[in-house]
C-alpha cells in the first residue's frame, strides 16, 4: 500500500514555522499541499511562494495558501499545527469541513491535545511528537536549522472508543515517507508524547526566563538542580497517571538533551522575546494540574509556570513601576 | 546621656540609595557626616551638596563624600551600607581606620552580614534592619519613595563574644532620634532580620524575573501560591537554625506585606533592570545553602535563585540565541 502523493491532498492547519515546514517539505517532493496560515505568512506565500530555508537546501516551493479553516474541504491528511492555546478554536472551526475518513494529525507540544479536540469537536486526531528546529523570519519564509522528525501513534481514550481503521498511523509513515520526512510509528505514542513533555517542561520555561539557551541553562550549576527537580516531578506525575515510562535516568536524558540542543532556545522564549502569549499552559502549567488531581507535589513546576505567565502578564500591562524597596 | 551630633562623626561606607538617605537625613539635622561612595556620585556630591529628594521634602544638604575606605577614620557610628556582595571586601577595607570604640552598623540585606564582618575582618559589628524606598536616579540625587527606619540590635554569637559594651544599640537609637530618623532597639534582632529576610525571599526574586511590581505579583493566583511555599521554607530553615520566630501566619504576613508595597519593585528587579548583579546569594540563595546545611528541602528558593543567577549570566554573555526548536 503505497501512497501516491498526488492523490492524497494534505492540509496545514496553522501554519507556523513548524506546519509550514513540514507542509513546504511535502508540498517539495509532489503532495497536493495547502497551508492555513495568518494573512501575512499566506499572502506572502501565494505572492513569491514558501521559500524553504532548511540546513541542506534553499528554495522557492509552490504552495496554496489561505487564511480561511474550510480550506481543509477536501483533505486526506491535516496536519493540525496550531499553537496548543488554540486548539478548541481551531478544531471547533475545521470540524465542519472534514469527513469521517479525513484523517487529522496533532503535531503540537504537549500530551492533552487529542483529547482537548476531541472535547472540543468530536475529531478523532492522531497524536504526533514533533522534533524540528524551525523559524519564521519572516512571512513567507521558513528558516529550518534542524532534525525535522515525527512520531505518530493511535490515541488510546479511556473508555475505549468504537473500533476505528487502525491503519492511521501507517498511512501517516507512508505519506511522510514518500515525501521524504523521517516518521515513526510508534506502538505507545504516550511514551513519546511525555518523553518529549519532560524535555519541553525541563527546558523551556528556563530558556524564556533567562532568554538564554538550552546549553547555557544546562551548563549552569544551580539550574541543573532545578531542571533535574523539574524532570523528577514530571516523571512522577506521568507514572502516577499511568503512562509507562521507561526505567531510565530521566534527568541524565534531559540534562544531555539540553546540552545536544546547544545555542538554540526554546519555543517559549521566542513567544517571550516576542511579547507573544507562550504554551506553557500545556507545559508545566498541565504538569501542575494533573499533578493536583494526582497528589502529587510539583512546586518547581508551579514556580516555572507562575513566573512564565507573570512575564506574560508584565508585558500586557505595559506601565513599569520606577521605585525601589530595599 | 544625649548625643550631640556635632560631637558624633558618622561615616557611610557604601553610600548608595539607602546609605546616602540616612547620612544625609543625619546630615541635614546637624551631624558630622562623611558618605563613602563611587567616584560619580561622590563628585556630585562634593560640587552640588546631596540632593534629598523625599516625599516630605526637597533640598540640597552639604555633606562631606569621599571615595577612600580611610575616610571612615575618626567616626564614631559607621553605617555600613555595601550591597551584601561587597561585605567581605568593604570590612577589610575599613578595618585598619577605625578604632575598638567604632560603632559600625551593618545597613544591610540578608542575616549573616555581621558575621562575614567579623570573619572578613575581625570588626564587632552591630546588626540594622532597614525599611526604606530610595533609588539614585542619578549622581548627587536621593529619591526617597516611603518610610526610612531602622532596627538596631545586639549580635548573640555562638560561641559567645567577650563581654563588650551592652549600650551600642542604644547609642544608634540616640543618635537617629537626635538626627530625626525612627529607630527601634530590638531585643531580638534576629527575629526581624529574619522577618525582612522572608519577606525580600518572597518578593524580591519574582519581582526581578518579571521586572513587575510586588503588587502585580501578589495579585497573581499562581505567583501567591509561589510565595506562599517560598515563605514556609524560609520559616522553616529560620526555625530549624534555632531562629525564635513568632507563631504567626508567615504566608498571610508575607502576601499583605507584597500588596502593601504596591507598586514598587525590589531592588534586586532594579538591579537585573540595570544588568547588575544582584544580592540573592545572600536572599533566596542564602536559603539554599542553610537548608541544605540543616537538611530542609527548598526546592522554590533553588528554582528562583538559579533563575536569578541564569539571568544575571545570559546578561554578561551578550551573544543571544537566535534558533527556536518546536
Amino acid at each position: 500500500m503505497a501512497i501516491n502523493l498526488s492523490d492524497a491532498p494534505v492540509v496545514v492547519m496553522g501554519a507556523g514555522a513548524v506546519g509550514s515546514y513540514f507542509g513546504g517539505m511535502m508540498s517539495r517532493a509532489g503532495a497536493r499541499v495547502t497551508l492555513i496560515a495568518r494573512p501575512g505568512h499566506a499572502q506572502a506565500i501565494r505572492k513569491s511562494g514558501l521559500l524553504l530555508d532548511t540546513v541542506t537546501f534553499k528554495e522557492h516551493v509552490a504552495i496554496d495558501a489561505s487564511t480561511e479553516p474550510s480550506a481543509v474541504r477536501g483533505a486526506q491528511f491535516v496536519l493540525f499545527c496550531v499553537k496548543t492555546l488554540d486548539t478548541e478554536i481551531a478544531a471547533r472551526a475545521i470540524a465542519p469541513h472534514i469527513t469521517p475518513g479525513t484523517i487529522v494529525i496533532s503535531v503540537q507540544n504537549g500530551v492533552d491535545n487529542v483529547a482537548r479536540i476531541r472535547a472540543a469537536s468530536g475529531i478523532d486526531a492522531l497524536p504526533a511528537v514533533v522534533y524540528v528546529a524551525a523559524a519564521l523570519p519572516e512571512p513567507g519564509h521558513v528558516k529550518h536549522s534542524g532534525r525535522g522528525e515525527l512520531i505518530v501513534g493511535e490515541y488510546r481514550s479511556e473508555p475505549p472508543l468504537p473500533p476505528r481503521d487502525n491503519t492511521r498511523p501507517e498511512l501517516v509513515s507512508e505519506l511522510c515517507a514518500a515525501a521524504g520526512v523521517p516518521c515513526r510509528v510508534s506502538a505507545d505514542i504516550e511514551v513519546d508524547q511525555w518523553t518529549k513533555m519532560v524535555m519541553n517542561c525541563a527546558g523551556n520555561a528556563v530558556t524564556a526566563i533567562a532568554q538564554t539557551s538550552f546549553a547555557h541553562a544546562a551548563r549552569h550549576l544551580d539550574t541543573r538542580e532545578v531542571m533535574r527537580l523539574v524532570i523528577n516531578e514530571c516523571v512522577a506525575v506521568a507514572r502516577s497517571a499511568g503512562v509507562r515510562l521507561p526505567d531510565v535516568d530521566w534527568t541524565e536524558k534531559g540534562l544531555k538533551n539540553a546540552e545536544t540542543l546547544g545555542e538554540a532556545t526554546s519555543s517559549t522564549a521566542q513567544d517571550i522575546a516576542r511579547g507573544k502569549t507562550t504554551e506553557i499552559d500545556s507545559l508545566n502549567g498541565y504538569i501542575v494540574r494533573r499533578g493536583k488531581e494526582l497528589e502529587i507535589a510539583t512546586p518547581v513546576n508551579l514556580t516555572l509556570f507562575a513566573l512564565v505567565k507573570l512575564i506574560e502578564e508584565s508585558f500586557a500591562r505595559r506601565s513599569r513601576p520606577t521605585e525601589s524597596s530595599a
